[in-house]
């Protein structure tokens, strides 16, 4: 197969520079054009002098004619800035953006968090999460040329989620996920809460009471699972290191204890990234750093009347730049895994 | 006032030197016997170099003999190993155990999680626990010769939540809790989940659906602030942080939303421990470390029905060898506040 | 003892928070005016939410009236930023510089480092340095009313080398000192470096090849010990915690070996704050967090030819604020520990 | 190329599986034989969860049968192990060991740090080593049979000085290292120095004074950089972060300043692995985990007379398994880069 060259719009950012990386290692890419904004001019040697391969390559600025002749553009750009730039690619180029912009469908969910005009959805890039009718989004993504790639919460609350609402077995109406996620998640500007000194040995909320960007979004991905609406209530929570997220997610038992687990299984059997641990083993952020795998454990709490799923990703990776490379591979008909890390750096 | 003569068996675990560390800063107590099992014969310079006055003590073996004429006697041994001494002990001298044995009061909340016969139980060591006629557990401790510590999870958990239930805002039936705790509530023991390597960089679960022991005495607190029985759903995570407590607690709304807030604030008015941060502030762990101070804060979500309390404490202060401290003022007359931090160490 | 009123200006950053921890558990003082810059009209239970006690003060502006009728003020005010309020205060009271303005005693060290003009120098403010005629420098601070603080580095660098000097057992010309700092010692402004994501995981060096501004003060202090010049290369380095200083100081042995170890034991026998270790115990800086203790630990290497000294130390207390309090009891005549916590938080 | 079968000895510590990891991404090679000693019978999945793709791969007993048809065998045995498994493997069998027992060439070098017989020294995999001629170490490795994998620290250290000792700029009597180390440095078996509780927030030295086995290989290879002996000062530190090493590595200037970075540029121009970093930035172990690379960074302090290098790591990476791959690649013929990952993972 012919090399593909793929360019990140915002590559200074901790998602573009995760696409880089994850693209350094994709057989069939040869990178191409890496803008910034205030960036421009830089070396990647100075700004992520973890992309060796790199290092002596300067950013140049965010146009459109930095991406001509490409033929995948990966957008890790600010809120709002993606619907611009995405107009102005080709149709047939494949852009995968890493934004919120194009994820909501109804416009409803999207004004009640954002106050800018709700743009327009794109195909949801979450392969794995399974739909009221027992398909797969996956079947969304093959051949795609515009993907909204899942926010990092999302993908593990969904992931976590999805199947027992598709097997009927929770209610739609008493869903908590608290999740814990690395300061990597909160991208890469210096604000006092995110420094080194604030943030070690400490864990502290943000956002309380179901004020996230993020809660429409996984509503909106369970009721897909369901097919009906669910209400979340979504806590993040922002951990001492600097990678991983690791999402409870509860819901009332509405079905028979047995079935959960069986939903799971039945779901996830062949998916290379989503992998149910055996009974006995508890998810570990540490365990899947790097990597594009998503690690479950569920349980039945009979004595509260509750499903217990805990999902452990990776959030740069399968949370962010791994999903998008898995929907370029599902794009553009390559194998879905190619290029895609399923082993974690630990300890 | 004469000196009080406090000891503390179980001196080398890392409740057994909170306690000691706090112990020196109160004006009131002259440390006496320091014991240990295996460690009989260090010096606490080795053990526990952060005490630095009390560097050249050596640990003496835990008996009743060992603490002949103290009136004072913190406990924070292994499960199981309390009651046995505790019965050695005169009846005037005050026993303060920071271990399980003694919090539950039914003995069937005990059996489902111990495969010990139950003992009895003690008054419960939490002053600021509010309950159904609107007391306070306060008044239960004045004058106790005997006191069960509570736990780490339930005195965050509890504090969170029971004014909610004490005031009739919140549902019985659809607690959840999800608490991040640091590597210090997992006790001194080596094993290879609380190795450096395997916790730094890393959040995990452990026991997912109901199995922590803290449960029924979460439960227990919480009946008692709503006066009839509560369930809930615990998870408990492993942070990578060696100490603090982030409890993220939520119930289901059941009365009017306004009064969820007043509740708190009316609750904790007067309480020197407890602080219910100003709307928009959170609780952070890093700012209540050595601290006795558990710092709260409330929403209600009304998207999707639900009150949501986060909870952040020091697991070893005030949710363990401070409690011991704060209850050992409150049985001898002496002003609760006595000794104890409401200072952190931060950054 | 009447109290003393204390103030603090540039109460926002780590060194002016330090101070008032400290001040918040001092038996005589009496904390007074609170002062800022860009944070003024802020109150400390948003800046500072550990010091609880003192939640509800708001900063004020940072002017010679804010301090009137104070009997002490610490300043902890970025570089350059001394010199103009402290000319404005009055003679008799007692103003403790954190910052470097007053530090250097020869101009030409100054202005080899800086590029302002050098002011003067002021008692310098550690007390165990031991001097080349076996004084200590705590001789030149009881009943100033001027003092400079020592820089963090200095402090440990200087309180592992200087007995070797004063004792004449190692040589002048090849000082070696590396040290590991925690974030904390680089203030609390927003950074790149400094973020959480770039600094968990990771250690670097900042500054190689002797431009570090410590330099000259720790040479001028090994000087003071000696009688005659010392010359260091230091090498600053960053590491993933928030507090402490972990400094290890080498010199080459010029004397018997045997006579090492005596020099330390005959220094800092008396000393309350200096703690040379056991043989076979090694300093941490997880032992002295929060507290105004350095550990030492001190080591003959005959096959290299060398002496190693390693000290550990909280580089906000005993590096700066413990330093400022333990000056302030020598000058204002109170016993020297008053207020000093010896006992650190662990784990 | 046919697939070579590479088998691990000692597959449940870090070094062996940090070699699987690797391995995993090598394209010319088939995961053979997994061995280890307590562990036997356990799953990949449990004990090393990172490595998914081996979740299911039982540990066999670590015996000669079980690499029987081997091309590689990778060994991670404990010191003193190795010697008995390799006499016992075929001499044309390419055996790469990470433990220390046939590093020290000379036997008084060993007997000086162990209390066991020396066995024999084979060729020393370091390939960049450059010496006294000029030449370099990789010229011993091309089609070995027998590789002593050098130890974590020795790479740092070796790696940072050598150019200077073969350019003939640094002095031989006067040279130290300090290196802080993460904690998977120190292995996977738990003890209490180690524990997550101990480490957080804590630096510590581990041996102060020259007692660590690490330096006779430093010097070892420095006086084959120089062609004559070099004597050492080494103190290694632990840093709470689970892995890289940052060495500081300084010795005295004895000839021309300007020829310092010069030697620098010129040993190391066309190496894969090694990068002398551009005036101005600094290595940072973050910069570097996962992967095979050395950050360097060299300066001349003139003031002090020394010039300063400092290099980071990843300990696992180039300071162990990674070497022991680049090595296979040497012996057997292969591009010396294959599968050798160039790119790490931050933040």
């Amino acid at each position: 197969m012919r090399m593909l060259t793929v360019g990140v719009a915002g590559a200074s950012g901790y998602a573009g520079s995760e696409a880089l990386r994850l693209l350094l290692g994709h057989p069939d890419v040869r990178v191409g054009a890496v803008t910034g904004a205030s960036t421009v001019g830089q070396r990647l040697g100075e700004l992520a002098p973890h992309l060796a391969p790199l290092r002596d390559r300067e950013l140049v600025e965010t146009t459109p004619q930095a991406f001509a002749d490409h033929d995948v553009v990966i957008l890790a750009l600010p809120h709002g800035a993606s619907a611009q730039l995405a107009a102005q690619l080709p149709d047939d180029v494949l852009v995968l953006d890493c934004g919120a912009d194009f994820r909501l469908v109804e416009e409803q969910r999207w004004t009640s968090f954002y106050d800018t005009p709700h743009a327009c959805s794109w195909p949801y890039g979450l392969p794995e999460l399974v739909r009221a009718d027992g398909s797969k989004q996956r079947d969304d993504l093959v051949g795609a040329r515009r993907v909204a790639i899942p926010g990092c919460y999302p993908t593990a609350a969904t992931l976590a989620l999805a199947p027992a609402f598709a097997a009927g077995v929770v209610a739609p109406d008493d869903v908590v996920v608290v999740a814990a996620s690395g300061t990597s998640g909160a991208g890469r500007s210096t604000k006092p809460h995110l420094m080194a000194s604030a943030v070690m040995g400490s864990m502290s909320p943000y956002g309380v009471g179901g004020g996230h960007r993020h809660t429409p979004e996984i509503e909106q991905n369970l009721s897909t699972a369901l097919g009906q609406p669910v209400t979340v209530s979504f806590t993040p929570t922002l951990a001492p290191m600097p990678r991983g997220i690791l999402a409870t997610c509860t819901a009332r038992l509405a079905g028979d204890p047995a079935a959960v687990r069986a939903a799971y299984e039945r779901t996830y059997a062949d998916e290379p990234f989503v992998r149910l641990l055996p009974e006995g083993e508890w998810p570990a952020t540490g365990a899947v750093l790097g990597s594009n795998v998503v690690q479950l454990q569920v349980a039945v709490d009979e004595h509260a009347g509750r499903v217990v799923v805990v999902a452990a990703e990776d959030n740069l990776t399968k949370g962010t730049a791994g999903a998008a490379v898995q929907c370029l591979n599902l794009a553009l008909d390559l194998p879905e895994t190619r290029g895609l890390p399923t082993t974690g750096l630990a300890p």
